[in-house]
């Protein structure tokens, strides 16, 4: 399956890079790649690669950018599974990083993967142009203190607290939401996709990146532990509101299913072959881990 | 004196920047800005500027760059202040961040100014050329785990242990002497310096980083806790090998002269007007704070 071939091109590329790094000082380099290599469903860099196909066929000519907005997500993980934060022990069924290699290293794992991520995309707009640039630009924007940073700031100060609808809606678009829509848009972008056609599919993005969280949520209530590789309910253990809490199951559900179906009537006004970014939706919104 | 105007350009720019800043979301800004505001020296984006106006008079056409070197220095500050790493509660005679805004916050804050410069980077480099990108990616690598992030590592894992003088050596290259080097190399190549004179502006803040740290530890043996605005000694509390610990008092006051007289001699070998730049070097290399 196309999907299947992708990531492992993904797991393929981010194994060989971080094969070849630390020269005098492993330790870092060990603690970055175990976080990388524990990873997941590798959504964002196919979001990214999938979209830019649309426009350009051969996305290995992206697979880089893909890659850093892996180690963006990667990073971000680590240093919401703190003590400090969420402390969580367990991440996609293994030790969380700072379980492993200590609160030190597991700090300066992440940055690491922050500052990393960034040295590959100045490195990659080296030789392109201004739609790089941009594309970039947006994906460090959406990862920043406006974008994913603001959100786990809200999820942070709203914890314990009954939080308003505006204020779960703004934790999540932020949190959850804008590296997804930057790793949608960063590809439409770099592929020369019109400004209609990137109105577009920023729009699927947004709804994509809000139907994936409401769908992580109802994952969270009614997924079992083995399955999910991380402790059930952990949201309601950590005395936090989310979208089930806010407005139960049922709602949720029926929100994940309407959202779904805007995400492919959007894909189906834009003149392109939209099949791989359908399924990949479907994939994502009806998937049971 | 031109240093203190400088200084308060920088400080001015810092200001404005971040009083722009935090639509919705005013917390995170507000940690951000605390620990830019009760910073320091602001050593790096003067060498930044001061390097570039060696070779072009208006050094405001980089003062967003030289800003976006602060804030990464900024942020690993706060991260090394953290109860995880040095456990620190005081930097420049405030409490540290994790002292007023909690551990969570100060975490983020730092990100939050690690990914804001990076973002700063990408928006100046987007009408430039291929020189401010191979500027940026300089400071990039400078901070990541070849770099800043390496030789912190190297600290936390040595601390309590005796360690050789290529590892001490290491850990202070990396910890402090690449990000200084890279305010200056940036600087040149912006300026769109001679691969001659990049060189030896490289090997001037190889030596300008190295003498840096030494002082620095100097200054932890013999300051005193007033003038320092942190507490004296803190290396030794730590149990951290340093240069002073190493070599004794003498020899590493012995060393700081050498190399600066070795700093003054590359820069006179430099034909433009480097009056500027060795006047900063004097000031930081014979500084009692």
């Amino acid at each position: 399956m196309k999907f299947e071939a992708l990531k492992s091109e993904v797991d393929v590329w981010l194994n060989n890079y971080f094969s070849n790094k630390g020269t005098y000082n492993k330790k870092i380099y060990e603690a970055m790649k175990y976080s990388i290599d524990i990873g997941g469903k590798r959504v964002r860099p196919m979001l990214h690669c999938l979209t830019y196909e649309m426009f350009n066929e051969n996305y290995r000519e992206v697979i880089a950018v893909a890659c850093a907005i892996e180690m963006i997500h990667t990073y971000s993980l680590i240093h919401d599974d703190l003590p400090c934060m969420d402390d969580d022990d367990l991440r996609r069924g293994h030790p969380t990083n700072h379980k492993i290699f200590g609160e030190a290293l597991a700090v300066l794992a992440g940055d690491g993967l922050l500052n990393e991520a960034m040295s590959l995309m100045f490195d990659y707009c080296k030789d392109r142009g201004k739609n790089e640039l941009l594309a970039c630009k947006i994906i460090s924007d959406s990862a920043g203190a406006e974008g994913m940073i603001g959100g786990q700031v809200v999820d942070i100060l709203s914890e314990g607290k009954k939080i308003s609808y505006e204020t779960l809606s703004y934790m999540h678009r932020k949190k959850t939401g804008e590296l997804i829509k930057a790793s949608i848009l960063s590809g439409a972008i770099i592929g020369r996709a019109s400004d209609r056609e990137i109105d577009k599919l920023s729009d699927f993005g947004s709804k994509l990146g809000l139907a994936f969280q409401i769908k992580d949520d109802i994952l969270d209530v009614v997924g079992n532990e083995e399955v999910m590789g991380k402790p059930v309910n952990s949201d309601i253990d950590n005395n936090k509101t989310n979208f089930i809490s806010t407005f139960g199951l049922e709602d949720c559900k029926n929100k994940c299913r309407e959202l779904t179906k805007e995400c492919m009537n959007i894909l189906d006004d834009v003149d392109r072959d939209t099949l791989n970014l359908k399924e990949l939706t479907k994939t994502l919104l009806y998937r049971e881990k």
